[in-house]
């Protein structure tokens, strides 16, 4: 791994994995898993969700989740907040960068937030009023959820898409990301909003957060990356998905991502065999809990050194 | 269905698929299979394989296939033939098109066929001139397999690749296509390998065939596109593989296939729909066999209508 990485995989397991699962993974396997994810060579991991612990069980640990992952150097700890309430909670527990769900379908963010887009932007200004009085230097990001269609309402406005991503950049936000929460993206779709994105609001275009849903994980990945797009979020064992999406179902497979990645000739700083090995401690937390990947299944190919 | 199709999916399940399974599907099954792939919009197939029926019991049956799948007017009947022996009684059959496989790989010539790759070319030259004096008007076409990784010997040289391309086309064959036989292509090899094949053979650059054996095979065919190539195999339920390439598996899915590129905004001529429901005689035929594809199972998404 001498390569400078070209990419950065963004491990979102560990908070949208094992929300959207039934168990909750006891906190002793969560922070082995984070270490072997470091071990692995990830550097930045949505370790958590800030949010009551009465609606999600499997995050009432996350301060000390938290915690433990500031242990290691050089990683980037991210957690989700999903309003100020939990970015209060987030800052406090020292978290180098929190991360607001936004929905571009109106629809979605009445199901997923219970609020209008227009009030999570409300919230947004709040949250940054927040981190500029007491934490100045914790980013703050947004993935633009069901950017690329919805469930519940259908088509998706590229230009609401567009627009949304702008007032959440006036609002104070660092970097806007585009989600498929619903598995209903297309490369071509991908490219072209990346693009117009990128346009609209620059170096604060963020990550891609692709879902395998229909099978087109990794082309959406490849399309944005063509549209310059250098950070992917994924989930190792393709763990994850959003309960509040109807048949909305796969995040991409972080071991098929690496592969894809490191096969091009792109660096990601990740060890694939580490990482494949650090679905052990997924696994042994989450028994009889369903794991995906190509590439963990398959094996490396013959000679694989793509350094 | 009112658009031209601009790419062209070439059905490879009951040659690729069924040769590689061990179960026999019987005729009656196959028949109806083909009947609903027509019916589905597909152009092209690959009804069979023209070996020993001792060899290949699951083609037996390959002249009665190819005399059924001739009554559809507009489809062309494609089958495979090893050698010169199986294209005459291919040729004597009436199909349309006949493809030969040819190994990108020495070793893995010598394993799948028993000969090396200059015996290839030179069996291409004798049914070349076989076709030229019995039947002027059938195609002929060559898949390079592990054209992009070989599971036997490992890397596969890339100028290999285009010089054997260049003696396939010497040799007369009407178009030569890559196969990522062993699921080892990425994206970034696809592209260049497709651009070369192209710049060294001109139109007579050929099909795509990709497997999925490691996630990629979506993100490879979108690969191919972007190098123009516009003709790609395709196994219904993914069925299929390489007997003789260990670990090799999984050809790319119809369904996602075709997916992704009327998603896309790229006709295929196919009803998506009707596809999906020519799962059903390849069900029937094959009980017990396992079929994959993941837009079948998450369902085509809200709102639906590529046309």
């Amino acid at each position: 791994m001498s390569k400078t990485p070209e990419v950065l995989i963004s491990e979102v397991g560990p908070r949208d994995g094992l929300q959207s699962v039934k168990a909750t993974m006891p906190t002793a396997d969560k922070l082995r898993w984070i270490d072997a994810l470091v071990a692995a060579g990830l550097r930045e991991i949505e370790v958590g969700s800030f949010v009551p612990a009465k609606l999600l069980p499997q995050m009432a640990d996350v301060v000390d989740v938290v915690c433990h992952a500031l242990r290691h150097d050089g990683l980037t700890v991210m957690a989700l907040v999903p309003n100020r309430r939990g970015a209060e909670a987030a800052l406090a527990a020292g978290v180098h960068k929190i991360t607001l769900p936004v929905s571009a379908s109106e629809a979605h963010s009445l199901a997923n937030v219970r609020r209008t887009r227009e009030q999570m932007v409300d919230e947004l200004r709040e949250v940054n009023a927040l981190r500029r009085d007491t934490a100045p230097g914790v980013a703050m990001e947004v993935g633009l959820s069901t950017a690329f269609g919805c469930t519940l309402q259908g088509t998706v406005d590229e230009d609401d898409v567009i627009r949304l991503a702008v007032a959440c950049v006036e609002a104070g936000v660092d970097e806007v990301g585009l989600s498929d929460t619903t598995g209903m993206a297309n490369p071509a779709q991908v490219r072209r909003l990346f693009r117009r994105l990128r346009a609209e609001i620059g170096e604060r275009a963020g990550a891609a957060h692709m879902h395998n849903t229909r099978g087109l994980g990794l082309a959406n990945c490849l399309a944005a990356f063509d549209a310059d797009v250098r950070t992917f979020d994924a989930s190792l064992g393709g763990l994850g998905g959003c309960p509040y999406a109807p048949g909305a179902s796969g995040n991409v497979v972080t071991e098929d991502l690496v592969f894809m990645f490191e096969a091009m000739g792109v660096p990601t700083g990740i060890d694939l065999s580490q990482l494949i090995a650090a679905r052990q401690p997924l696994q042994a937390g989450l028994p009889g809990e369903p794991v995906y990947g190509m590439t963990p299944e398959a094996g490396l190919p013959k000679g694989w050194n793509p350094a």
